[in-house]
């Protein structure tokens, strides 16, 4: 299975007074596990897209479910996969589970951009060929659209 | 046009060394405006909610559109409103603007719990008459389900 | 007396499962209150600063203490004054109140630096003008650094 | 020597569009370091001390120094030490460095209290003990007060 793995360990800085996870607290998760894939997965890191490449790779989209909440100290094993590799975007979708329970389903498209004007770019060959190797297989993602 | 409105001028802390807001501080924002709206609209503020109420808000799922970003400064005007009210959650929508730009467009379910054990509840009468002023006509929401 | 003030209700985004402020929320706090006074106070927003002026503002030290804890929907009234204008620099004091009951006192130098090389600027002319109504009188000063 | 040591690389949610760190988020920074030594050295972790425990431990004062800024990918070596362990507070020093180059040297008060009253409550002993595996050296602590 095509999925990268990060783990995160819920913590105060997560959390609202009732102890659960705060709702845009579970955003800063997805970008630090989008942040960890591409500087350990494709080896480019988001300095490098900021920085010298003079890039950058906003949110246009994104749809969540989030079935059951997550409390302070669970362990969230998050997973990402590529759901459509496109000229200057990518269809993804990440997961997070403690133990058998999902507790986060979210699928969103990524726009690769100039920085400075924001229009869009083509993936550089040697990424794209890298993000191939995160695609799910064509059935997994028929049916509904944030099918597991 | 029954929207909750809420001004907000994006800062340092929204945005991301592209210049951009950074996607999880939209979903500050988002929260920002709906604590407002509970507080101001429908006079229960979340500080009651969780105190003495002992209830909390979930959202159980989010599906946003970023159709262009917003940079350090823009003046986002906030808009909520309520798709449907259900007995113990609600369908609600915003859409965040700077002048004629649209900039998020956003819905989402919030489900109405017991803090402790997270069973449903339903709404408190008086709050659901409240609540029924900010409901959209239901011809504005038929169609494809974020249309504006 | 010179202060600035910016009331700031404490929010859900602001809290730990405690059900009190966590700690980096004060400093997000802060950073509302010299934005909004470098916008209201002095003309002189922070994206401008960043934008068309190529500056940028950081702090190099920070002392403060938090006598007593914040609550979910307290109302924080933050004051703002200036204890020293220097070449490039500024040492200002922040405090946060409920009611009679000092939560927060805060003093800290933000230096005026070029965003590129980060090296120091002069305060422009006009700015420094408004900075100096701002400015506590010498004996307020005097005694232990924090005092109010 | 006695510190506990937690590597961070700088990442986009904790930079503003300078391209710096921005202030509140190193404090979100030495609250995860502080939750991992409390989870790691001590096997205290927060979840247990909020939860089963009913204690918090929230900060009464900090006082910080950032010689110089810290940029997007960099890599920054945390370190905590303990400078006195009293009756129910805790004196830490926190350092952050990229290289040889010091980024920020942190020196705050942690108070134990009990989460609901938040009267203040001794160190449970063998935690005691193990707080006492990390305390500097009485002579590496006289001089000026946030020195290494």
């Amino acid at each position: 299975m095509p999925a990268y793995q990060y783990v995160h360990d819920v913590m105060l800085r997560d959390c609202e007074p009732s102890g659960i996870v705060f709702l845009p607290r579970y955003f800063d998760m997805v970008h630090t596990v989008i942040e960890n894939w591409l500087d350990e997965a494709l080896d480019w890191p988001i300095s490098q897209i900021l920085g010298s490449d003079g890039l950058t790779m906003p949110f246009v989209n994104i749809n969540a479910e989030f079935p059951a909440p997550s409390r302070l100290g669970d362990r969230l094993t998050w997973r990402l996969s590529v759901r459509e590799l496109r000229r200057s975007s990518l269809w993804i979708e990440l997961s997070a589970t403690t133990g058998a329970e999902r507790r986060v389903t979210i699928t969103g498209t990524l726009v690769l951009s100039e920085a400075i004007a924001l229009r869009t770019r083509r993936w550089p060959d040697p990424i794209a060929e890298r993000i191939k190797e995160y695609l799910v297989a064509a059935e997994a993602k028929s049916g509904k659209q944030v099918a597991e």
